[in-house]
């Protein structure tokens, strides 16, 4: 098969999936990279189609073997690619986002971003709190998309192991955390509980609520969560990168629970 | 005084600090935005010259009081910036990196970057390396260049705030911290020390050794360390991001010296 080229209209319509517009209405988004890719294909309903270059094809065989590859050329591969040097396989996947009812009766902490920009730190915060064993992580209705393909890409895999829900009001969905037992921590660098001795706290059943990156929470949900927890600072730093502060926030939880 | 244009020798000139070769021959480089500003008028004689949008000399009044102005207009401004909005004020400042000799006799933990490639990953362990109360960084001969203006950024005013060292040997720099009496702690997946497990450990004088984004730390540094030191998984993510990695490490460290 001679491999389709970046004006295929396959590759067109998957290439339009760059724009949040459009993955909101078809319910589909790009996994960039083996990782991605690797980690779509675990739920193999998920998948829609995968395109590789022959290259991409013949390297990432094994990871391939059990599913139909589309061929495209390098620069059609490059085009459904936000990489500097694209990897040279991508999948169209279906959302699987869950709704917020799902998770409200997971027994490890959840996060709940809340006006978050930036997609990096919307995938490597899906990353964190894979690792530190979080049971999800919501995507209030003001954030970034987590199927945007930066953050795909900053999640490595984990975006398809973590269950995540996206678009509920901020509020309702930290009441309703909290109806449902949960004790919800705001991050904040001006919090009444310092990280590292509020282990008592960090032992019931939490949910962390991270804000924006440049302005942290509004004061509605400041007001509304149970505590406010800051990172205590011991150099000049005003605060911490905001996915840096979730790792410390995740962890001190985790380790608490795992003890 | 009419704002200079892009074609201005002078701004062309600061211009060309965006790269790597023109900021090492010259010893200057670039301070984007008013944290970064705010960072460099510290220490007043760092500072070349400042240049500001007619806009940014009036939003920054009160910053920018003491100091000299040269007034551009909003298109050589952007020239000189990286940001996607830029802020509206510049600096020019002289290179103030220490020898590592500087950092031996520093009685915090000491943070190596090896093989960073990441200029956000850099400035952000700044950034956290400063928030932790570290005692200097240490970027060895093949990591990014911290003055890189995506580094100065990342790290929010910390490049001015916490010594470090640019461009020594990775090995003799492990080497010279363990003749001075220093505990070299690799950070590895594969450690056989668990960060939350090791205060015995981390009690002592410690140097944090941080790899490669994608591949982690040569075999040579990973052998010449006193401990490699792993961050548990609790979920299916197979590793953490840089920086994130760098957080955890440098607070618990930071934690038990300061308990």
């Amino acid at each position: 098969m001679t491999p389709l080229t970046a004006g295929n209209t396959r590759v067109k319509e998957a290439r339009k999936l760059s724009r949040r517009s459009v993955r909101t209405e078809r319910r589909l988004f790009l996994a960039d990279g083996p990782k991605a890719v690797e980690g779509a294909l675990e739920a193999p309903d998920r998948v829609v189609e995968v395109f590789a270059t022959p290259a991409g094809a013949e390297q990432y065989a094994g990871l391939l073997a059990a599913v139909d590859v589309t061929l495209v050329d390098e620069r059609a591969l490059a085009s459904l690619s936000e990489a500097v040097s694209p990897a040279g396989v991508v999948a169209v996947c279906r959302m699987f986002d869950q709704a917020f009812d799902d998770l409200a009766d997971a027994n490890g902490p959840i996060v709940i971003c809340d006006e978050i920009r930036d997609p990096g730190n919307a995938g490597t915060i899906l990353r964190t709190a894979d690792a530190a064993g979080a049971h999800g992580v919501i995507f209030t209705s003001d954030s970034v998309d987590p199927y945007n393909p930066k953050a795909v890409r900053a999640s490595v895999g984990s975006l398809f192991h973590v269950p995540f829900a996206v678009d509920p009001d901020p509020a309702a969905t930290v009441r309703g955390l909290q109806e449902a037992g949960w004790v919800v921590l705001a991050a904040d660098g001006g919090g009444e509980l310092d990280l590292f001795t509020a282990d008592d706290v960090l032992r019931q059943r939490v949910a962390w609520l991270f804000g924006n990156e440049a302005r942290g929470l509004p004061d509605e949900l400041l007001e509304l969560a149970d505590h406010r927890v800051r990172i205590p600072i011991y150099g000049r730093a005003e605060s911490l990168n905001l996915a840096t502060a979730a790792a410390l926030c995740l962890y001190a939880s985790a380790k608490v629970h795992r003890k």
